[in-house]
């Protein structure tokens, strides 16, 4: 069991290393959904995105002996960015794992920050097969991007800066895919204040999580054809132990109402952020009568979008 | 001749409508210019953009009387939206008069914050005739966008939060199209701090400060041809006289670096600022050797744009 404890020790080592990100309101938001919204930025943070807790808090606690051996994981996005950037920083070396369709920003990120990229095909097989080569050749440590105990303890101090920021939230709602946000911020958050809702956010395209919720048991994704790149892996084992029993409810949403969200937050609030956490602010917009005159937190867990291929068309 | 204490005094006037809007730095941007950069972001401003500002000074000192008569300008974009803002925080009604070629949120944002929209043609002869009428008929009172004292007072604001927050800024950059925010922050922050370098960032199309500085007099815009939809304007004459006697240099830009820095500050920064702003990032970067080292604060005056409407093609 992961303790609010382990999340403050990981907050204190990873300090140095990341952003106490704003949380930023907007009125015109708030009337749009009647609540009093409230928005953790994580869009803001170090490489774009929520991810360099994890992975800081990991590779802060490989031994120098691990890290010389190498690092590796699999990751079509912002985990891959975020774990070259912590693994630099210790000055080891960091291969990526990336499908070929990743999309070309998240490719530089890794790629500015230090990481080497090894791709594979977009499919589990092909990812898994590439994954045990390097290990096998290399003897490299697999950081994997959210089923790992110390990737979801560092997640979790999002929640914590959240709720040290905005006491007495009423609902957090969190993007949902592989967990690790949603469990550490789970732990974190229900511990403090035992009352608080915590939601999933998760897309109808790719909604593993909300299947598997409802029958008790991991279900696979049937589909990942979904515009959010960073939800369309398969929820976590260790993950799913965390989130069955801790959260209230996971809330999916269609294509349309994402990117209509997405361009709510770009419009309004003048910032960007990935439709793979304005999914959030899509969820809570389906609940207008259940969120009336609530004080609501959304994580925006990262803002690395691909600004050539936004999903509005020119007018 | 205006002084720093008017703007002190407009300052306490118009800090319960406005946003004390955050300084924003980025590690990544002070890399690739090598100075260290400091961005106001007035595009977090209300109505999204500084101009909240000066129409505020200006809409708060008319007497209940010419309230009451109602307000009228003659604006293309962000002034049009905040006056209408200020005007009806003090229940009064005002007009905007618009060429037909406004982007579309900009029109909607006068609508949203309880303008009315009249329409003219795109040309100065087309907009002063219809100005006309309206003043004629029904002796509304005009607040032109930066050709007066109240608006130039009331623009000084943000320079004023800026040297606050950010003492001993070696150089200040401001966009410059009619000249009222430029010349607001010359007065302010030459005064706080005599040895600040102050300069404009224009269009290479649209560069009549340019020109007019170096004739010693206001010549005309010889074309608006430029994605600055901001920066259109012809320079003002009583902003003119403070520009001439106090700037330290104009500093034109082409478009192509126009659009190269604007999406560097979205890429970047991920906020979302109109081009009209982002020039001040494309003017410095053309100085890398004089900023080297230097201490520059950056107002990004606006974010205001319409999205589906991007300088850049799909890829």
């Amino acid at each position: 069991m992961i303790t609010i404890m382990e999340i403050q020790k990981a907050h204190e080592r990873i300090i140095p290393f990341i952003h106490r990100t704003p949380i930023f309101t907007n009125k015109s938001l708030n009337q749009e959904s009647g609540a009093d919204l409230y928005f953790k930025c994580e869009n803001f943070q170090k490489a774009g995105s929520f991810k360099i807790r994890g992975a800081t808090n990991a590779v802060m606690l490989l031994s120098d002996d691990e890290l010389c051996r190498g690092v590796v994981t699999a990751s079509s996005g912002n985990h891959g960015a975020a774990l070259a950037m912590a693994v630099t920083s210790r000055s080891g070396s960091v291969q990526v794992v990336m499908p070929i369709n990743t999309p070309q920003i998240k490719v530089e990120n890794v790629i500015r920050n230090g990481g080497e990229i090894i791709w594979c095909d977009p499919n589990i097989k092909s990812r898994e097969k590439v994954l045990k080569k390097i290990i096998d050749k290399t003897g490299s440590i697999l950081i994997h991007p959210y089923n790992d105990r110390n990737i979801i303890v560092g997640q979790g101090t999002a929640a914590k800066e959240f709720v040290e920021d905005v006491p007495n939230l009423d609902i957090i709602v969190s993007p949902v895919s592989g967990g690790g946000l949603l469990s550490g911020t789970l732990i974190y958050s229900k511990e403090i204040n035992s009352k608080v809702f915590v939601y999933g956010a998760e897309p109808e395209e790719a909604n593993d999580a909300f299947r598997s919720l409802k029958h008790g048991s991991i279900q696979l994704n049937k589909t990942t054809d979904t515009i959010c790149d960073g939800l369309r892996a398969q929820l976590g084992d260790l993950n799913f132990s965390i989130i069955k029993e801790k959260v209230d409810e996971i809330i999916t949403v269609s294509e349309k109402e994402i990117i209509n969200a997405m361009r709510m937050v770009w419009e309004r609030m003048k910032i960007i952020v990935e439709p793979s956490c304005a999914i959030t602010l899509g969820a809570i917009l389906k609940r207008k009568d259940e969120i009336k005159g609530k004080k609501i937190g959304l994580i925006l867990s990262g803002g690395n979008v691909d600004l050539s291929r936004l999903p509005w068309r020119e007018s």
